[in-house]
């Protein structure tokens, strides 16, 4: 039976002032450092072992998974990151605070833009600062890479591009992985391996700093899943409401 | 021009118990985290920048490259860690006190030990608890790679596998190198760069935490080297004498 961790970065600067972030490079606020700090004490506790580590190019995130890394002392796996595990692009909608925003475009059309599939928040232009391809990280993505904006079902596929090019390998090879990522990279993943439906998706909230194990058979199809805490495995019913 | 930069890291906790540490896994010093931070400062300042980055297995090198990324904003490059280059394995001196080894087998014995280039510190047994074969983190090395006890050639095979196989590579395709390892690979690495021999390494020290940059030709013939602190260049005559 094969396990995989994921887990979502704790709390950043943005989400403490309520912005839209997504591909924004911000930092863990002092409560996201100790989510993670949690969620590492968590899986030592419960004997997690990890070969090999997966992140994005994101700061938040990396620095999620190097105090786990730090904390189980694992710093020595290696650690992959990749751009394909960003959180999901919200285009013009970066930076904006969320609640402004709400009061300008209505509250329907935010959730819509939050939560629907396949609703795009508006596009960047390439001539806003905001555009990633003026940031020397993504330089060698290809223009059609470089997103103006992104819908749920947009991140999904490259998502699963690094799934199935780099983390299915590794899992079937036994090794023990550990992904650490983002609200909406993880709600794609989840998405694919439980065959959710746009509306179930929907209503799907993956919390801060807390691991979802998911235990795999030999073709990687759920066997079932979890999250953890300090108690133990937690049924997802329970599982606080988070607003993304 | 190819630009190299080479950085030990900074003192470790057995640095200052004045211990053979070797790869025995040991955390830096408070002073150690320092030394970090100001290598990061000296980089930042010179306007350095970095694609990608090659370290050991060891905490204290990790440490210290982790710390120069963050300071550096440059958590999103690709680290690649690898036991090859790892410190010099120390055999059964490894966790001795450097002064009391001294007492008892003497200054000179010691000297050798340390400096010779084909001399090696007595062998560790296989069922001593200090063998590498027992720890997990390089369960997947053949056992005549697991080494006993290392002299600095050696060393140097192995440094120089990783170079020619890993690193090589990524310079001619001129990505922007940074190593930061320990006080012998540098200098294996250092020997085999600028040619040196076995009585020129017996006398090289490589300062803890001050970035050594190399100035490559396309063939990465060493045009140049330097050490950098805030100031800029240094002369490498006027580095002061370390004990490593």
């Amino acid at each position: 039976m094969i396990k995989l961790v994921l887990i979502r970065h704790g709390q950043s600067i943005w989400n403490l002032e309520n912005k839209f972030t997504g591909w924004t490079d911000v930092e863990l606020s002092d409560n996201g450092l100790n989510e993670a700090r949690l969620a590492a004490k968590v899986l030592n506790k419960h004997g997690f072992e990890f070969d090999v580590a997966y992140t994005s190019c994101l700061k938040r995130a990396i620095r999620t998974l190097w105090i786990i890394l730090h904390e189980m002392d694992l710093m020595w796996i290696p650690v992959y990151k990749s751009w394909r595990l960003n959180e999901r692009h919200y285009g013009a909608l970066q930076g904006l605070n969320k609640e402004e925003t709400a009061k300008k475009y209505g509250e329907e059309q935010v959730h819509k833009w939050r939560r629907y599939v396949d609703i795009r928040p508006p596009e960047l232009t390439k001539d806003d600062p905001r555009y990633p391809g003026y940031e020397y990280k993504y330089h060698n993505l290809k223009e059609n890479e470089l997103p103006l904006t992104e819908n749920l079902a947009d991140t999904e596929k490259r998502v699963l591009e690094e799934w199935h090019e780099k983390i299915v390998p590794d899992l079937l090879a036994e090794k023990k992985v550990i992904i650490a990522a983002h609200g909406n990279t993880l709600r794609a993943l989840v998405k694919y391996l439980d065959e959710l439906s746009n509306d179930g998706v929907a209503n799907l909230n993956i919390p801060t700093g807390m691991p979802l194990v998911y235990e795999l058979d030999d073709q990687l199809k759920p066997i079932r899943h979890y999250y953890l805490n300090l108690e133990g495995e937690i049924p997802s019913g329970i599982i606080p409401e988070y607003i993304l």
